[in-house]
């Protein structure tokens, strides 16, 4: 097995639509240039979705521009993939016009969070994405597709396994390149991600899954580590675990990047980023936002000798 | 393979002595006594080392003594076993004169941090060991031995595996009915876990050993699963995280024990604790020491509906 992972990086969107306070633009560009010099390939940033919803991504338009233009000038390298999420066939207009180079659809493993979440059947959101996979095609531009709350809903508790694979079977069908399986409100056990990944690898060839894990109850690694030991190699993360958790106020939302680099690491596992220059990113942000943010590496520091030599 | 693990709670002991302020004799025992109503049956209480040295084990023989009466009138279940922490002869002729259930001894894996912690070699400390195991024997009181930074050191970084196994093998050989091996920084990577684990139980037998992680750079859960793979049944935990980290100051300690039982639960894996009572425990003594504790979990919260059906 590959002794690689791709890390997608949630910051600027998954985790910065769950801050409170939004962030400039200015800021959200500086961000996305710093974590592309960290080495991160993959970068979600921003949404095309409605501003008075979601203010948070008002301005993704400018971003993506400001951005796009920082890599004609070599300041981002040009291999860094940057992603918006998009929520239908006018989003995806938007996401053309801004010029990022794939685009994000979303579709959740319960009624009840899709109505709740997007205001609309699970079946409504598929017939939504028809129009913006055409567009995507014609444009030839990569769309990744994610599905939320695949290990529990914070209406439903339960959700069913079954639901979770056809539907992530429909996305990858349907032509996302990469399906992000989530554990939205950080409930998965490893268990359960063992078996759940396991199925769904029957139906789908396992690189084309990712692994989405939030840390609210603190079992994100340990989930991470269930998937990747299924054969996952894709997770995605947010710098500092950026955003928390609108389900439970004043928890941890994304799993913080850092500490998933400093996992696989310590394992001799590649993730072709520069830990110390993200907990710098940390470090920096933290500051420019002043917040406190929950990395637990990045607060405690790297150990001083390297851990790859002490296996 | 057992379906069942073992928490040996150490918020009394490793997560009390890493905290700032000690706490009130009055709150260690009703935390002991809440402790032991939630269900925990393995609990480090306190340690006869030098009041000077760490004032927060100071009373550790009051402690047992109140404890060993709630136990007597039944307040405190007769099951439940508590355990200090000796040093050597002095400590261990105190630990019998408190009536105390069990002890446990303590070495370091490598010889810096064995000086810098006990002010003593390796080889010095088993000296010390020999007349606390002897009077051990001849009390018949149990004795659980700790091995320190078997994963990484503060001082010098790197640590010998094959040191880690003879100095684990050399406790059980002494007397140690379990040997606990431990993450003391928080700097293991779950292959680093697995590897000694499986190496380990080549010459001791599984079921003899525990697993001690710190949470510092929070993969104490993958950790824990890692070696909970390898077939290690006990781990040693602390509510809410108690208790700090010496050599990364602000930064967790002790894994946080509701943390361990959630994942634990959630794999359908018996603990014996009532989580729910422990998520008590923390808030309560959150209150009583007006400190947030780590405890992820123990913030969010447990999800609404049991996560058991879900899988």
């Amino acid at each position: 097995m590959s002794q690689k992972v791709k890390i997608v990086e949630m910051s600027l969107r998954d985790g910065l639509q769950n801050e409170k306070t939004p962030i400039s633009v200015e800021i959200r560009v500086e961000l996305a240039r710093r974590l592309a010099q960290a080495g991160f390939q993959y970068i979600e940033i921003g949404a095309f979705v409605r501003a008075d919803k979601v203010p948070q991504m008002a301005g993704s338009s400018e971003v993506i521009r400001k951005v796009l233009e920082l890599q004609r000038t070599k300041e981002i390298p040009k291999t860094v993939r940057f992603a918006a999420l998009v929520p239908n066939e006018y989003g995806m207009q938007e996401a053309i016009s801004s010029g990022v180079h794939e685009v994000a659809i979303f579709a959740s493993a319960t009624e009840s969070f899709s109505q709740s979440n997007i205001n609309c059947s699970i079946e409504e959101s598929f017939q939504r994405f028809e129009p913006v996979l055409a567009l995507a095609k014609k444009k030839k531009i990569p769309v990744r597709g994610y599905l939320s709350v695949c290990f529990g809903c914070p209406y439903e508790g339960k959700v069913s396994e079954k639901k979770v694979i056809d539907l992530a079977t429909q996305l990858y069908k349907m032509g996302c390149y990469e399906v992000s399986i989530g554990d939205t409100i950080g409930v998965a056990s490893p268990l359960q991600v063992q078996k759940m990944f396991s199925k769904l690898k029957v139906k789908l060839p396992v690189k084309k899954l990712a692994g989405h894990f939030h840390d609210t109850r603190g079992t994100a690694l340990a989930n991470i580590l269930a998937a990747y030991q299924t054969g996952v190699r894709v997770f995605d993360s947010s710098l500092g675990g950026l955003g928390g958790c609108p389900y439970a106020p004043g928890s941890s939302g994304n799993v913080a990047t850092e500490d998933v680099l400093f996992m696989f690491e310590g394992m001799g596992v590649s993730t072709g980023i520069n830990l110390p220059a993200d907990i710098e990113n940390n470090h920096w942000l933290s500051e420019k936002i002043q917040k406190q943010l929950s990395s637990k590496v990045s607060r405690a520091g790297l150990p001083k000798i390297s851990r790859k030599t002490s296996v």
